[in-house]
């Protein structure tokens, strides 16, 4: 179906567009003319694709999520059969910090679309379902942790889970150059050193 | 000087309705109209007080900065005479978190500021000093805890401190209701538990 491929290839031309404007010119600027404009096609074309700036935003908010999930499916296939669980929460957390260009651009999206979510409420819906299904998939991974022995018995699995949530915290200090990319990595090293029992 | 208090008195006016433009309707309507609209006075008016939306951008980011100061300092009275370094830094993470009314509005005007850091570096450049300033307050008391035996010298300060601000992470997981405020609470106090080898 080549008409189909084509369609999905247009709309993810305009998300990757709809993300160079949030993060060159801010989110003031996120209309669908400026963003037609950055991705180099007329202003009917992105409505053709898009029914409305929501709808554009929202492709671009689960185009960024889908592209932040295959960055960290990617990375576990090079960690081979069994990764350790302390690799893959490594992975999924560093995946969702702007430490290099694609993940710049989908942490960015994904800052603008918090504020976004302040005063509209199906922004809202969706951004607390796609973050509430990461936050599933991490407890998940601490409670067999737990399981297995990996992390001890005594943490509290809903309590570690939201720690390393929070710990995306960094996004913002490294943006603005208040850490080194370097300094976080090795401080998150430090708190999974500190939370696995085993290596 | 009544004229001068007034001058500064109207300045913070507008702040908090620029505060409010952010929060009810969002970033894309941050303009001198919307916020001499939001602020009940005229355009002119705004203008009289702010030379550019730069200008005044940069007055609410100072203001809500030091709004959290003030809020950090009151909290710090009525912990009375040398408290216990964790309830100090305890303090000045919760002020971070947009846990009440004060606080969500100036969380959410910083957010907001980060953005507008990605494609200006005048708002870069403020935006980094005061988070700069921030960090340092937290290393100061961490290094002193260190020193006086509250927390223990295996530590590293510099990455303690620099895990204790990524925990402000906790607000977009706050903000979208992901996370319920007693729950970020619970698990920032099992963190300090670890940090501090006294209590």
């Amino acid at each position: 179906m080549p008409k189909q491929v084509d369609h999905r290839e247009r709309r993810e031309t305009i998300a990757r567009a709809l993300w160079r404007v949030v993060e060159q010119r801010g989110v003031a600027h996120l209309t669908m003319r400026e963003v037609a404009q950055e991705a180099g096609i007329s202003h009917g074309a992105v409505q053709h694709y898009f029914a409305s700036r929501e709808a554009m935003l929202a492709f671009a908010m689960d185009f960024a999520a889908e592209q932040t999930a295959l960055r960290v499916n990617q990375g576990l296939q090079e960690l081979g059969d069994r990764p350790h669980p302390r690799a893959v929460l490594r992975l999924m957390l560093t995946e969702t910090l702007p430490l290099h260009a694609d993940a710049r651009a989908t942490s960015r999206m994904s800052a603008a679309y918090v504020l976004e979510a302040l005063h509209d409420e199906n922004v809202h819906a969706r951004a607390r379902d796609g973050m509430l299904q990461g936050r599933a998939l991490v407890e998940e991974l601490v409670r067999r942790a737990i399981a297995d022995g990996h992390i001890s018995a005594d943490r509290d699995p809903a309590a570690e889970t939201d720690l390393l949530l929070a710990l995306t915290g960094f996004t913002p200090l490294i943006e603005l150059d208040v850490i080194r990319p370097s300094s976080a990595l090795a401080a998150l090293d430090q708190y999974l050193d500190r939370l696995f029992t085993t290596a």
